[in-house]
């Protein structure tokens, strides 16, 4: 059993894909029959308490528990300040974390009250997060230009990750221009978020002069959690949803999607971004064939 | 209000993505700054309620809501035969769709009681589900060859599909060797598979002798999904977890990771498949660059 208080960790934190316990050598066989071994990127339950609350049971790398915890309270709206919170108990073998608060959470109350009254509270709890996500302000941010785009891409893409010595991993990163601050990789790119929206939180570091890098889709809850982290820019090299691009417009997010080498493509927020790729080397094609080979996101 | 009876459709299924209201128009930017317009999948809440009690609001597609509510409820193990089903509601502009049935299941009996005790059940849902997984048996199935994998990848990536048509989508694809029987998209590959899950149960459609085909990654909760819906050979262009190996492992399920074009890898279950590659082109290299072009899954 790990007790807080949490040690500060250094910037950047990056990917440590040897670090024993994330991957697994497995055996199999390739399309001829011949024997093959590979990694295997570890997959495990960790279930969330607040204080005597179950909140969730998620899958996750298991890797930055703490993180996880803090940063999924915090994008839920059930956590708002690192002060709140008096210990961080984590029992590994169990896969078991609890946050406890020096006070009863608002958000205890209430799902206790609605809880009783008519079931799980999750419809609550998503209004919550609407609430704040509708009154959240963005700052004006630092303008980044195609080129620094391009060079974070290369960093995050070049750089020792369980993704280039396992695949099958989703990556997230906040960054300072083209500098990666924090890189986490998990299962989930729900997860990997929340473990920066955690250290975020531990390490009181302000989101307004960076942005955030996910390997994933930008749907709606990739933008609510941006938002809800204060950080005004939202890249990544996969592709848009609808609801993501009406939300980013709505609460004035800049949203890069498709960014790949140097090309990408802005669907909202652009005055955040300095346009500086001649037009031929920006055209994004958008053909089946492209995107086929480029993967689904 | 729209009301069961619900249609039997026949099959194949196949996506049909010039149906208005799957993909918006956006306007935004390439990286020079010049206007663009692209395609953006649409992505809806859906709030799932089994008579009078709220499961669950699925962020999705849109499409065949009752098949994903049927799905969801039967992949949870909240539903275990079309005959329970009295009638499914679905309420399109609210978002909202009810599924109710003519008594009152074991779930809603057991989870208020879990309720009134202590909070969500969200473990008890878990753990009913694990005890089904563990006492799931999988029929033998019908082999199936590395030529019809490669036959049947094929015939995915070259359907008409907002995959094509839009990106930033995951498919899933109920398959008899290399035919397409199923094959539904979604925001989420949960939701996809859940949709082909609902509709298996409407329609009556036996797993046995069938395969899934899914472009998303082989978690735990796909192959858990899978082991429930009956079917005993999962596969996926993108990787593997180590949970959902041990899973496939645990339950007899015939596993197959990074299916593309004529390579793949088994973890599990290799005694379904028809070896007939030659070595020389079956080798995975599993090579950083070719991670790198084939795109995160």
């Amino acid at each position: 059993m790990k007790k807080t208080p949490l040690p500060i960790l250094p910037l950047p934190i990056l990917p440590q894909p040897d670090l024993p316990g994330l991957t697994a050598a497995m055996q199999g066989r390739d399309a001829s029959g011949q024997p093959v071994a590979l990694p295997v990127v570890t997959e495990k339950p960790l279930t969330i308490f607040l204080n005597s609350q179950e909140i969730i049971t998620a899958m996750s790398l298991g890797d930055y528990p703490e993180s996880l915890a803090l940063g999924f309270l915090a994008n839920q709206n059930i956590l708002t300040d690192a002060s709140q919170v008096a210990a961080v108990d984590v029992d590994a073998e169990l896969g078991v974390i609890v946050v406890r608060t020096h006070q009863e959470t608002d958000f205890e109350a209430r799902t206790a009250r609605k809880i009783r009254t008519s079931g799980c509270a999750q419809g609550t709890v998503f209004a919550d997060i609407m609430d704040r996500f509708e009154t959240a302000s963005l700052p004006g941010g630092v303008p980044v230009s195609g080129a620094e785009l391009t060079r974070l891409s290369k960093a995050v893409h070049t750089a020792p990750s369980l993704y280039l010595s396992a695949g099958a991993i989703h990556g997230c990163v906040l960054a300072n221009k083209d500098k990666p601050l924090i890189y986490m990789e998990d299962i989930g790119r729900h997860n990997a978020v929340d473990k920066i929206a955690g250290l975020m939180l531990m390490q009181q570091i302000d989101g307004a002069d960076k942005l955030l890098y996910t390997t994933g889709r930008l749907t709606s809850e990739m933008v609510i959690k941006t938002v809800l982290m204060g950080i005004p820019i939202l890249v990544s090299r996969s592709g848009f949803t609808e609801a993501g691009v009406e939300l980013a417009r709505q609460s004035g997010l800049t949203l890069v999607g498709r960014a790949r080498g140097s090309r990408f493509i802005v669907l909202a927020g652009e005055q955040r971004i300095r346009f500086d790729a001649p037009p031929d080397a920006a055209a994004d094609t958008g053909s089946s064939a492209q995107r086929r080979l480029s993967g689904r996101g």
